[in-house]
């Protein structure tokens, strides 16, 4: 700080905030005046020093993370396998967690003073008049002074301790967006039965059968008499559904290292990635069933409905919610081209901004998060869906370079928050003052997860396969069993509350639960993998190799496995959802009855009607904003191979089947991964000048060229 | 939030609201324990309700700045230049005050417990004894009571009023990094002379000439009986200093939109990009003379002293801290190269990692702050050094993926940063709540703000122009003169400390001043240039024409304009330091002594080598860090141009001299317009095949390709 007074040279920082209770005892001896001068002295004085602890704080996590990174990057060189990135900053976190518990023993400063007045309730906002003047105090929290012997150490770790509410609202959200961002659109929607099959009825599974394994133990532990405080019937469901959240991080860091097969990949991160939403909703609704018993926490049908329909509601209403911005920050790109559209003559014009866009991209994304916060639904299930609704719709709408701009800074904003986490849960592991280690507990925890974890993949499995053509083989079974990790979600959720006993021990049992996951499954998954014999190495791209690896799979499987309701979103979708709300799809004015054709004309951007003539089916994210760009695409494309194989992509599309589907979700994310990575400018008659440019990013031989193929 | 309970439906929030007094109440009035209980919940659900409240006022922020980027999409598009994004920033925030101010009525809560107790201090952490459990509080600030009838509609306003150090922990950092991280190098040092002396000599002047100024119209009020309280001579100097900071932002947009002449635009940002440094550690260090004097602030010489030294310790260590950490940056940077290069043959594998080459830059960035916060230095111009020095140093280490990605991020995070700042500028004309306006104060401050900056800027020149060959015309200082903005910085100071009637009425006249020079100065630039005949639409890339403007110039003149302390420095950079942190410049083996052979080969990249044999003089910034990518432009350069200009280079450069320098420099720049953006195909004989891969950004025609004329 800048602004503030230094202090004196020759008294350290320590020795200034052993002072502090000094000088205010002076200042409470001397007259009124004087005291009121030197207590804003000091007062400043207090705040410059502890602004420059929290600095200091931050610090020591930015060199955390700093110095992950830059081991990642030996790692990732050296091509070590076993150890994904987030294990890594875990144990720099244990590391840092040792030294600050033993080696840093800060003296305890007095300068927090005990009020002991008659006040029997604790508000959010505290006004303290200090003799004639009111100063502010804000709610931080309750603060366990039981245990005696620990307030010595207390001070340097209780200050390297974040608010938790700060994993929620700063760390999540980037985490869970992203997530939903890069989702591979078109191997989710293809299992997307499978997937919310895993997800929601798994997790609810896995919930209830942990929790009834866990209120088992529990009730043993009473017997025992190892229980050491209350632990209820909801407490062990809470803790079933905070540790049902598996991690979409690190074993899918693993699978797309070694390229995995797509389906699993698919399965294993849709599954993840939607189980998060729904265990956060899952243990709000637990927790809300809590206060409805006046008679100590027992069942009771009533309780159990009011939390059923708070789940449905809560996560319902976050759906919408996301959906609806996502959906209305596709409308605002989109009209604000089409808005602009009439005016301008040279199109490329719009491009010049891409800072507009990904701020407004960003903005958006962020106000889903405090929409759904205000509202009182769950932010972090909002934003979920909206980056999924993101990447459907309104990532078309955007130009090439927004594209990039925004995955980019979603990718490094996750990477960050995502390492945070993980390096701050390792520190967590020796800061946090009040952990409580029942190896009874723990060992009852351990066998719970494992069960809970079989009993959502194999019955499941076998029932769905009963359903799919393409069978869920019994060593995919094998691998989605082990690669559960548990990780950041399961963390900020168990750190949210650890004002009880029950809440302690869970949180203290969790971490051990995140760390052998994350650290043993996580570093098996290669071994896993091979022992398995899953194939690894295949191309995402390439459809044929992916399928033949599940049981006895045909080449299109969209067609099979997808249900009507399904089918039918999909028609929907492409008919009348992406026209409206991009510049891709077939106009309205020919998917739309004849009567409402003048609002059809008015909705359809002026592009669609291009596409229509030029490149029906590959409408979704194909066509570029630029058309200079996508004509020269196109022209390039048409020199080069038969143009015969146009025309017959326009037939396949215009049986209007599934092929579509598969083709249309296909090119999404091969489009995706071409744009701003390469541009291959082919020639039929080879010339002395360099006929590939190679722009930054991992070259690959122009002929595997995915768009090539399939022209 | 998701855990915590629901609220009962068809209670309204503000109802709720209303309730808490009456819970709070009850649960005085119940038993102990179960008022415990009573008060574990409703103290959750108010923490729930304040984070309601709190997420929809942050979303009222954003919501503006999303509705500040839809107009200034418009506003660009349409052209219309008068109002800049800031200006509108500023007038949407202004318009949101109005109707929390007068539009919404939120009946005052009375969450708000006031204790009484005998507290003679106010610690920066409280703990509360609220019936045997302790709760911790922090201090927010001091609150004034004194207006008891602005109690009722203070509580809307005070909630959207954020905490002033907001501005110097989160919003100032990455503006000024990123002015620092895009400074024009190429001018600024051909101009640094210039520079130095405007923003270091200028700027004390003006505080002075403004704070003079102001002591006068101070003791007339006084006399008249204007005065409603204390104002020093230290606070009118304080005043002269927050308000010598010019802004870098709004004009300059519009400079960089008409591409007005570089070194105008040189002299400009460069003055105002520094003096935010300079007035920032000023204002401290006039701060910190208050508390000295015993008998009123009067003058002391002693005192006087100890402020000269605060000002220039703390602004030598902030710089010294900022261009180490840079340093290091760029040597980790360097090192990981290095330290891996010998194992790797195939060169590309470390690019393939741009996502933890900008973390890491972002982290170190980030650590400089911290790390000078945490030091008791003055953050803010540590990371304006660091991003000069990452800038010169780093960036080009960096793969061209990162370095795309870095200027990105920074400029996002700039964009969102400073339309925050202004939207909530905006804001705050009306949500504030102790305002002094005083009509002759205000009217002195403008005059002496005016009177400042003419005493800054025309005897300055004048003296400058003695020594430049390269005059500064009078119609270039009318510029300056009139596009002294004030802006971010004036605001973050002005609000940082508004507790006593000085401050209030300084933040009060700040705030017109910023509006006043924003809209109108800001507005008028254009008018002004065109009225000054300033000539517009200059290419920055053109040395010749650039310099012309300036009455009677000659093409190179930075031989004849940089002293020697300018040149030695140019010279020890460019064969040490240069080669040291980065893989450009002579390797090491060739500029150090004999003697220093092994420690010379062993800290000089392998790349440096390559380049002396091939491109002696385009070091800088010119060699990417990929062989093949940089081969192959060397290659086009080759087949395209003469290669006989490559030996007439090397021979330039061998001399040694200023030319060198130039070249350097200006390439530097051209390089980084040039890399992502476009890349162009030269070839003699037109063949059918498109020649140009145009890539997303503004297109130009290939032709105007800088390089092309240099080499």
């Amino acid at each position: 700080m800048g602004l503030t007074p230094r202090r004196p040279p020759g008294v350290r920082p320590s020795k200034a905030l052993l002072l502090l209770p000094f000088l205010l005892t002076l200042s409470l001896v001397g007259s009124q005046g004087e005291s009121n001068a030197m207590d804003n002295v000091s007062t400043e004085r207090m705040a410059e020093e502890s602004h420059r602890q929290d600095s200091a704080n931050l610090l020591i996590f930015i060199m955390l993370l700093t110095l992950t990174i830059l081991t990642i990057w030996l790692f990732k060189h050296r091509r070590f396998r076993f150890l994904h990135e987030t294990g890594l900053a875990m144990i720099y976190g244990v590391l840092v967690g040792v030294i600050l518990r033993f080696g840093v023993h800060v003296p305890q400063s007095m300068a927090d003073v005990t009020l002991s007045c008659a006040v029997n309730a604790s508000p959010p906002t505290l006004l303290v008049n200090v003799s004639g003047r009111f100063y502010e105090y804000t709610l931080k929290g309750e603060v366990s002074r039981s245990k005696g012997h620990q307030v010595q150490d207390d001070e340097m770790l209780r200050k390297v301790t974040f608010d938790p509410e700060v994993f929620f609202n700063i760390l999540l959200p980037p985490i869970i967006f992203h997530a939903g961002y890069s989702l591979k659109r078109r191997h989710f929607f293809r299992n997307i039965g499978s997937i919310l099959a895993y997800a929601f009825v798994g997790t609810v599974i896995s919930c209830f059968v942990i929790g009834l394994i866990m209120y088992g133990i529990v009730s043993f532990m009473k017997v025992v008499g190892q229980l050491g405080g209350d632990f209820f019937f909801t407490d062990c469901l809470f803790f079933g559904a905070i540790v049902s959240a598996t991690d979409p991080v690190t074993v899918l860091a693993i699978f797309n290292e070694l390229k995995v097969d797509v389906d699993l990949y698919a399965l294993l991160f849709g599954e993840s990635v939607l189980n998060d939403a729904v265990a956060i909703v899952l243990s709000s609704s637990i927790g809300s069933y809590q206060p409805t018993g006046d008679n100590s926490h027992s069942f009771e049908a009533l309780a159990l409905l009011k939390s059923f329909g708070i789940f449905l509601g809560v996560f319902s209403g976050s759906f919408a919610l996301g959906v609806a911005t996502g959906v209305m920050t596709a409308l605002i790109s989109f009209n604000l081209y089409s808005l602009v559209l009439p005016h301008v003559t040279k199109f490329t014009k719009l491009r010049d901004f891409p800072l507009l866009e990904t701020a407004l991209f960003f903005l958006m994304s962020w106000s889903t998060f405090l929409l759904a916060e205000a509202c009182g639904f769950t932010g972090v299930v909002a934003v979920l869906f909206c980056g999924i609704t993101q990447a459907h719709y309104t990532f078309n709408n955007l130009s090439p370079d927004s594209q990039d701009r925004t995955k980019q800074l979603f990718e490094l904003l996750n990477f960050l928050a995502e390492n945070f986490i993980f390096s701050y849960m390792g520190l967590t592991l020796f800061s946090f003052q009040s952990h409580v280690f029942n190896p009874m507990f723990i060992i009852g925890a351990f066998v719970a997860v494992f069960i809970g974890r079989a009993a959502n993949i194999y019955p499941l499995s076998f029932l769905l396969n009963l359903g799919r053509k393409n069978k869920i083989g019994s060593n995919v079974q094998h691998v989605m069993m082990f690669a559960g990790l548990r990780g950041a979600m399961t963390f900020a959720l168990s750190i949210r509350d650890t004002a009880t006993y029950a809440r302690q021990m869970m949180f203290s049992t969790t971490l051990l639960i995140v760390f052998f996951t994350v650290w043993i499954c996580g570093g098996g998954t290669t071994p896993m993998l091979s022992l398995m014999s899953i194939p690894v190495g295949v191309d995402s791209d390439q459809d044929n190799s992916s399928s033949t690896m599940l049981d006895g799979s045909q080449r299109r499987n969209t067609k099979h496995e997808s249900a009507w309701p399904f089918k039918m979103w999909y028609n929907f979708d492409h008919n009348y959802l992406k026209p409206l709300l991009t510049h891709s799809g077939p106009p309205l004015t020919a998917t739309l009855p004849a009567c409402c054709g003048p609002l059809a004309r008015c909705l359809t951007s002026p592009q669609a009607y291009e596409n229509e003539g030029r490149l029906h089916d590959d409408d979704s994210d194909f066509v570029l904003n630029d058309a200079s760009v996508s004509s020269m695409y196109a022209d390039i494309t048409v020199s080069t191979d038969a143009t015969g194989s146009r025309t017959i992509n326009r037939n396949r599309c215009s049986d209007g089947g599934d092929e579509g589907l598969d083709h249309e979700l296909g090119l999404a994310e091969n489009e995706v991964a071409i744009r701003g990575t390469r541009l291959v400018l082919p020639m039929d008659d080879p010339v002395e000048l360099p006929t590939t440019v190679t722009l930054p990013p991992p070259p690959s031989p122009p002929r595997s060229d995915p768009r090539r193929h399939r022209l």
